[in-house]
Formats: C-alpha cells, sequence, structure tokens
C-alpha cells in the first residue's frame, strides 16, 4: 500500500521532493524515541533538503531535536564539509574531485555546481550519466506503447512490469535515446534561484504517456481542478510535508479521479524528444461523430444559434449599457 | 498600441485564440450598423469559432442579429456546405479534395479531420506543411539568441525585427529544424473532445524563450499568479470575450509584471526539439554567490535551524496533538 | 448513505443548488425509460433551474427527449403560462395573486419578483415568512450550542437530532431571532444579475458554527484548498452536474479533510445576528503555550532571527540588484 | 498617491497587514543609511510583526542588520520585556496592568491575551473601546448611504469627506450601533494558531458597502478573478513584503476592473448588524428586463433549448460511455 502510494507519487511532484522519499524511509527503519538525532547528510547543506528531514522528524516525533554540523560548527560550505569528514574518517561518497553535486534515486539524476553555476553556460556533453547525447542516439526512431490502468502505468510493449522494473527498463530506453534532459533555472524552498540540470528519461516518458491518456479520459475542468491540486500537491511534498492530512486529503481525490484513466499510449523516442502517435481508452471520452460537427442525433448545428446568444448575454448587457440602450 | 496589444496576447493565449484576431479585424473594419450580418464562414461550422465571431459582434453592436445559414437551412455537415456554395457561386478556398480542415495564420497552421479522427492513429509524413520531418532535418544543431524586452521577444542572433518579421523568421528557421509540431486531443468551448495537429516553429521557439527568461527575472510566487491568469486569459479569447474589462485588467497585470523580463535567451534546435543552452538578463534574481550555499554576508548556515524549527511549527503541533503531548 | 452525501452537500453548495435536490429526486424515482419527458414546471422558467433538470435527465438517461411548453408554444412569460395552465385544468399553486416567485424547502426560502426587482428597494416587511423582523425578535439573546462529529452538525444544546430534526429546529429557533436573511444581487448561471431575497436561518447557524469550528481544526493552507474546492463543487451543483466524477472526487476529499472537525460551537443569537462566543476541540491545532509567544520547549524567540532572514532573503536579493549590490 | 494607494490597500487586505504601513512610514521617513537598526518593538515579541518590519528593511535597505533585544538577550515574554525596559527607562505605552495586549489604528482596534488565550471564553463585556455592546445600541435603526468612485468611498449621506475622515466618521456611527465586532481563531505567518478579538465599525461598513456594489458592477467571473487576487494581496501585505512587483502588478489590475465601480448603497444599522437595503451605479450590469425572464428582445424561452443541449453535452457524452451507446 505503502509502495503503491509512492508510485502514485511520483506522478504528482517535482523531481527534487522524490529525494525525500529515499532519505525518510532511511530514517523512518530505525527507532525515533531518542532525544537528538545527527543529520549526517552533512556534505549537501541544501536548505530544501535540510526541510524535508527535519519535517518529517517533527512529524514522526515531535519532540526530538536535531544536530546539523554544518549549521553549529565552522564549517562554511561544502569544501569544509568534506575536509571535516575526512579528518573524523567519516565516509564521503562525493570526493573533491566530482566537480558537480549529483543526486541520484530509481527517477532521476541531478547535476549541479561548478560551470552549471552560471546560467549563461552549456552543460559540457562529458557530464550526462543516464542519457546520450541526442545526436549519438540512434538514426531510427523507436516506439512503444505503455499501458495504464487507473493512472498508474503497469506495462511497456505489452509487457507487464513491477512499478520499479517498469521505470528501470524505461530509463534504459529512454537514455538510449538521449530523452529527458532538463536544463532550468528554479527556485528553492526560501526562494533562492539556483540552476540544476536533470536526468529522467524513464520519468519524461511516463508523465507524457499518463498525461496524453487523461487528454481523452478527463474532461476539461477535471484536468484545471486536478493540475491545481496537483501542484498544491508537489509544494507540499517538496516542502517535507508528506505526513499532512492535506496531502492524504488530495490523494484521495486523486485515487477517485484517476478511476477511469485507463488505457494505452504509442510514443516515438527519436534524438532526444517524445512524440505521441497513439492514444486508445475504453473509457475515452472523445466521440468521432460528436467532434465532426456533422449535425445527427447528438449534435444539432440549430442549436448553437440558441447557445450563443444565452452565452454572450453578459457581453451584449455590457455593450448595451456602453451604449446607453 | 493595439499591435503591440495583439503581440503581447501572441504569448498568453492558445492556438485557436489567435484565430480571432484574423477574423475580427477583418470585420471590424467594416460598417456594424447593419441590423443582420451574414457568417459567410459557413464552411467552418465550427462551435468555438462562431462563439468567436459572434461575442465579438455583440460587444461592437449588441443590436445585431446573426444569420448564419448552416444552422437555419438544411446543411448538415462541411459536404452540404461547399455543395450549397458552389451552387449558389458562392467561391470556397477548401475543395472537396483537401482531406484535412486547415487553418493558416502568422503563428500557426492546424489540421483537423480524415485519418486525424481516430486519436490512435498517427498523422501521415505528408500532412505537414510549415515543418520538416525531423528526421529529414539538419545533422548538424543550430544555435540562435533570441532578445526580449519587457516580456517581448525584439531580436533574433543580434538583429532587432518587427513582431511579424520575427516570427515570420522564426517560423522558417524553426520549420527547417522539425520543431513545432503539436498532436493533441483538446477540448472545445462546449467541452467536446478534438483532435487537431498544429505546425507552430515559431510560436515553440519565442514561448520557449520568454518562458525560460522568467526562470531568471520572477520568482515563484509572482511566476505562480501570472500562470493562474495567463490561464484565465486564454479561456476569455478563446472563448471570443477579447473586449471584457476583465481581459483589459490582466493586461495591466501583465505588462506591470513583465516589465523586467529582459534580457536573452539562447536556444539549440536540433531534429524537432528545442534545448535551451543559455539566459542571462540585467534583472536577474539569480545570484551564484547565494545559490552555491556557501556561508557568507547573506547567507549564514546557522540561520536554517531558526528558519525550519518556526517553518515547522505547524507539523510538530500537528503530531504532539496526535501523541497527547 | 445518499442521506448523509444530501447533508455534507448543505455545506459546500449555495442556496440555489439545494433546489435541484428536491425536484430531481422526485423525478428520478420515476420510470426514465421514456423518450419523451415533458418539464410540466413551466410557471418558472428560470433558465439555471432548467438546467439542473436538464443536465441531471441526460446523466441519468442520456437518450431522454425534453420538451418544455414555454419554450416551443407562444408562452412569453409567468402570466402566459398560468393562463394556459389554467385554461387546461393543470394545477398551479402559485395564483397571480401572489406578487413574488417563491420556492421554499427545508433549507431556505427565497423571493424574487414585485418590487425586488429594482434593487434599490427595500424589501417590505410582510414579505418574509421563515423570521420575524430583528427589531421584533426577543430583547434577550439566546446561547445555543451546536455539536459537530467529523464536520457534519449532530447536537442542539446537548441532545442529538437527526439531520432533518435538527435543521428544522434551527430554524425555529433562529426565525425567531431574525436571523438569516440576506438580500442580493446574483449572477444567474448564464451570467445575468437577479436580485433575490433568501431565508435560511437554521442554513446560517449551521454554516457558521462549522466554519468556526474548523478555524481550530484546519491550518490555514487546508483552509485555502477546500475554500477553493467548495466553490468549483458550488458550481458544479448550481449548474446541475451532481452526477460528475470530479464531484465524486471532491466529496473524497472533503470525507477525509473533515475527519477531524470535531467538537462544538457556542453561539450567541440576538436581533438578527449570530455571534460566536466559544469553539472547542478534542482535535485543536491552537495551544495557547505558543499562542502566547513565550520562549519555551517549542517556541524559541532567538529562532524568529533565522527565520526572518532566511524568509526575507529574495526580498533582499531584489533590493540588492536594485541598489546595484 | 501614495495615500491613495494606502486607501486602496484597506479594502484588500486583512485588518493585522495594515499595522505595517502604520511603523513602515514611521521608519521610512527616517535615514536608512546605517549599519545596525535597532528594533524597539519589543514589547511585542509577535513573529508576524517582526517579519513585516524586517521584510520592509530589506527592501529598503538591502545591507541593514537587525537587532531586537528579546530575540538575543534574556528575555522570555511580555513581563520580562516591560521589566526590562522600565530598568532602562525605555517608556512603554502598555502598562502590567492591562490585562489584554492590543494594537489600534484608524481602521481597527485589536485585542489579544488574558482569558482571550482559551478560545472557549467569551470576552467580557466592559473589553471593548469603540464599540458600545448591541445590547446597549439604540433601539432605532439608522440608515447610511455610502457613495463610491471607481472602488473608493468618497462619501456618506452625500456629504463628500477625505478617506480619513470618512472611516473616522464611520467609526463613530458604527461604533454606536455595536457594529464591527470580530472574535476569530486565526492563523500567524509561521502558522500557529492565535485568538483575536477585532473592532473595526469603520470597516465593516466600508467593506459591506464596496463589495454590495460590486455585485451590480462586476460580473461573477471578474469578481472570482478578483477575490482569489485579493487574497494573495492580503497575504503579501500581511507577509511584509508590500515593496514587491508583485503587489505593484496586482494594484494595476485592481485600479483597471473597479474603474466602473461607482455609485451608492444604502444600508441599515441595527444592534450589531449591517443589512443592506438599496444598491445603484449608473454602471450597473442588472437589468430588470432581462432578470425577469420575460421573453423580449434580448432574451428568447426559446434559446435557452439550444443552450442546455450543448452546454449538457459532456453530461451526455459520459452517460452514453456508461450506457454503451
Amino acid at each position: 500500500m505503502l509502495l503503491k502510494k509512492l508510485e502514485r507519487m511520483l506522478f504528482h511532484m517535482d523531481a527534487q521532493g522524490r529525494e525525500m522519499i529515499r532519505h525518510v524511509s532511511q530514517y523512518a527503519s530505525k527507532n525515533y524515541n531518542t532525544t537528538y538525532i545527527l543529520l549526517y547528510h552533512f556534505v549537501l547543506p541544501n536548505i530544501s533538503l535540510q526541510v524535508r528531514f527535519e519535517l518529517t522528524f517533527f512529524a514522526l516525533n515531535p519532540e526530538l531535536n536535531v544536530v546539523a554540523p554544518w549549521r553549529e560548527w565552522e564549517i562554511k560550505g561544502r569544501e569544509d564539509a568534506i575536509e571535516y569528514a575526512k579528518k573524523h574518517n567519516v565516509p564521503v561518497p562525493v570526493t573533491k574531485k566530482s566537480i558537480y553535486s549529483r543526486d541520484r534515486n530509481l527517477w532521476h539524476l541531478s547535476h549541479e555546481g561548478d560551470i552549471l553555476e552560471d546560467p549563461e553556460n552549456e552543460p559540457s556533453k562529458d557530464m550526462y550519466m543516464m542519457t546520450v547525447d541526442p545526436e549519438d542516439a540512434p538514426d531510427q526512431p523507436q516506439y512503444i506503447e505503455i499501458g495504464i490502468v487507473s493512472g498508474l502505468p503497469v506495462s511497456v510493449n505489452g509487457e507487464e512490469l513491477s512499478p520499479a522494473s517498469l521505470l528501470s527498463e524505461l530509463n534504459e530506453i529512454g537514455g538510449r535515446h538521449g530523452i529527458g534532459r532538463i536544463d532550468m533555472v528554479e527556485n528553492r524552498l526560501v526562494g533562492m534561484k539556483s540552476r540544476g540540470v536533470y536526468e529522467t528519461p524513464g520519468g519524461t516518458i511516463l508523465f507524457t504517456a499518463v498525461r496524453e491518456l487523461e487528454s481523452l479520459t478527463l474532461d476539461r475542468e477535471t484536468m484545471q481542478v486536478k493540475d491545481s491540486l496537483a501542484l498544491k500537491y508537489a509544494e507540499l511534498v517538496y516542502a517535507g510535508r508528506w505526513f499532512d492530512p492535506l496531502r492524504q486529503s488530495m490523494d484521495a481525490f486523486m485515487e477517485k479521479i484517476t478511476d477511469s484513466t485507463t488505457g494505452s499510449v504509442t510514443l516515438k523516442l527519436y534524438k532526444g524528444s517524445v512524440t505521441v502517435t497513439g492514444r486508445k481508452s475504453p473509457y475515452s471520452l472523445y466521440r468521432q461523430d460528436i467532434s465532426s460537427f456533422e449535425s445527427g442525433q447528438i449534435y444539432d448545428q440549430a442549436d448553437a444559434a440558441g447557445f450563443i446568444r444565452l452565452y454572450g448575454l453578459p457581453m451584449r448587457v455590457r455593450a448595451m449599457l456602453e451604449k446607453g440602450i
């Protein structure tokens, strides 16, 4: 069930939010009945990450006190932190030689730092790790079909896969075609701008596929309400508020509204881009007989006259006011 | 001034909305002091188009009555309408042989009908008119730099161009690289689903560039407010409500908020995709000294502790309630 | 269950929307397997009511055709309709003598027409039927306590009552104190303005009580999300879209988020006004120890410094940009 | 001009936000070219107030450092602060004897502390200072007419008054009738709940009057957009972000959209309640000929049939899908 939730979550939040899941599950498995907890992830004094860790601790044990070395001691930056760790024999996966700050999970790989710190610089070709350069991708496009049940992806080209295997598979396929590179200036939790480059081949493919299927199964107004809630959902998760009744209530909404988002989407992968080439669903609201505007049993051209006269009534009332009629 | 507004509008609304401008300016130049107006654009009995025409008439002359042949007479569809026009010697630009229903303006070219009516079908290669197939695009990527002043694009690669020339130029460049093909299932004004394919190479490039520059010049909250108003703006224009005080008031907001969106964005065009490679602005809110989290005059790691304790207070209060503390 | 839903609904929609429930349940109990249905409620050619009826019919039986006499025949208004009904021996509850158009259900009584049609006119004292004039209300205020469980009112002054009995009881008590008169210019479905006066004593009391309890049990952000969904909920119901998956999904959200809205609210009724005098809840997020700003285990004044420096960072960055620092 | 803005602001923000204006204008008149500023308002270690002060300082001089005694020294609460001030001969307007924490300006008077700290307690009768108890108010209602031009109140009973005099006058009149007492549990900036009681007689009258006039001059959709921006506007001001381009841009929107909000509203004041009894405007969108549903030149009953069939199309499409038609 939690896994199900985690998977669902993948489709409602942005990349950094997902970081939390990995870290929290690590911590949650431990015993929270201590008074102090030492934040050892001190090589990354990223404010957004700290917030996510600590708010989660607050939610699980409100009496916990957090000690974070780089906030209390004389550690001014990344370099100092790595130095300190070495001196005290704390193993640090990132060495001074790695010029980028990277984070990786199943969903994505992020790059920050070095030449990226100037938003005018193009990332260098050799920085990327999950995706080939689009220029080096195959000259032949590849078609894939994603199967979706109630909003959750379940198969690739007809083969059913567990959520994790499915994402791995798509990372592999997408990476081969240079899919899912995102270079952006974003806003951290407290509003400071930062520049990051992400690689998320599988995520890009899944996001495109689910979105496209929804264009068949959800009407415009539903889409708008869902989108505005998804934005709030991402904000909460990004801000470490996973254990918030508001998020849980939005989940209840999401599960209900995606009930009929079942079907499949065909995508074409080619040198860095994903193109939708077909979509179908047993719950599709698209009807060829109505869409084509031919008059028939359901759609009658004559109805438009009355519709427009009523729909335009406020427009006419205002114009009459202006003309003194 | 109107031209300025029209140009601004290009960045706040969707493709179909722009159609209206062309048609309305045609009509607006005529004399509205008649009692009846004949909607001669009868080969396209599209409800969204009708609404746009007629609401604009209402706004300009609330006493006008509209006569639309296909609503009043025995014209059941497109075929009937073309038949009727021929019989009465009305010149019809679209012949029966053209299997797609197309609309073209400076901003875009749309395709509907024929095999597109089944959302499972991939568009055929020979349908496109403004863009080459990405597979046939040059093997070498092309870099272009878009100059922007107060939210409006003004130059390409340093050469200043009028809005129309700039868009034409980008249509040409983008089309050569297969940029701006959009295949989508959308929702018409009254909610029925339809499937359309758009070609908008210049539009895609400009939208990407302006958006990217905003990531430097606008903060997160401003972006969110602007986005939600832009959605409403597009809705109004799409629904023929150009002459609505609400739209004018949103324009006042937009002009003010994009005041500082000045700078340039460099893009890489390659086989169907647009990638941002650099952005700069004299009004950039990005600061390398803050973004890198190194402690300094402005950013102090120690502040994070207090921030998080206060920011997480509601989370702790809820957790304390649950634990009975 | 349906009753539960109806009751819940009372707290999320406006007065006119509730009308639908009564009418629809009347119809829903009949057989929908006919091809044509005659809208006999022809004395009230109110566009909002028509929409509510017909959209519900569409949802229950999409093949149904609706015949509405006043739309098809030569009936130009209310007077004509009553005349016609009399001639054909159709019993009409509203006679020509009743100068107001009224609608009444358990929740409210509405008045339209006659002198109310000029929004400058004050309603006459003798128009009201559920409430006494505040000037004639008792000189002594009355205190009542409303008990609420998971967002739904369940008791008055400690006495548990069924939803319907509770509302009746409050209509009686509130009416005696002149509570719940609402005189407003509102917007019908298609946007035309109309002026109506409502009497809803029980509704006013319940709305105030539930809202007040939520100020203890829900945090600000949750309240904002709930409010924006409630607005959309009311729009859907008002527009006859009760049987819409979007409404059902919002219901799932509402049920979850009001889970902890349990407690009681004390109100003072006096000459037309309802004043909250006390509220309590076992799930209250209000904590006296934090609210008073005294430094303690949870709240530490010193934290504010770090909080503000980070919270105000974007403000400082912008100011530094302007000053060229 | 600034005064005009301040007045406009009164209608878009909540009570606490207005506090800032007074304090900031005091400070802004001084010289900001110092490096340190001493926050002497230390008797009120309210986090929301601190944020408002300091963010404004940041905006005016980003290099300023703030020293706040109660955050740095051993001052744990209100009592300690008053003690400290006395010892150092700092004059403190609030003495230990005043059991409530109060703030007063032209717009309102707020009460916090003492028995109010338990949200179950009714405020005691002798706490109020600007308003009489409704039970002690005159037995005769009083009618007043507020004149409004472009959204700003300009006259009372036909007498033109400056903004400040107008508000004073209404405070006096409203106070006499017990108008504008608000008892609420609210959310401070960082989310902690607090309970406050406000007296704002003039504000309550003005808010009601302007709102009511808007019901004539603005259409529903405009009202909704304006409301959602007003909420954001209040949030910004409440959070000390007066000098934010986003607020300025919303101001541009507000000035444009309230252009036609001109007219007058008549209100009845009686024992604590304000009732609207009439409203009129030369720009009223209300039309008696349309509102009454009588068929005529503008409104034709027959149009409703076409309108509903098209408006209900998505409902029917979904129902057809469910029935397999």
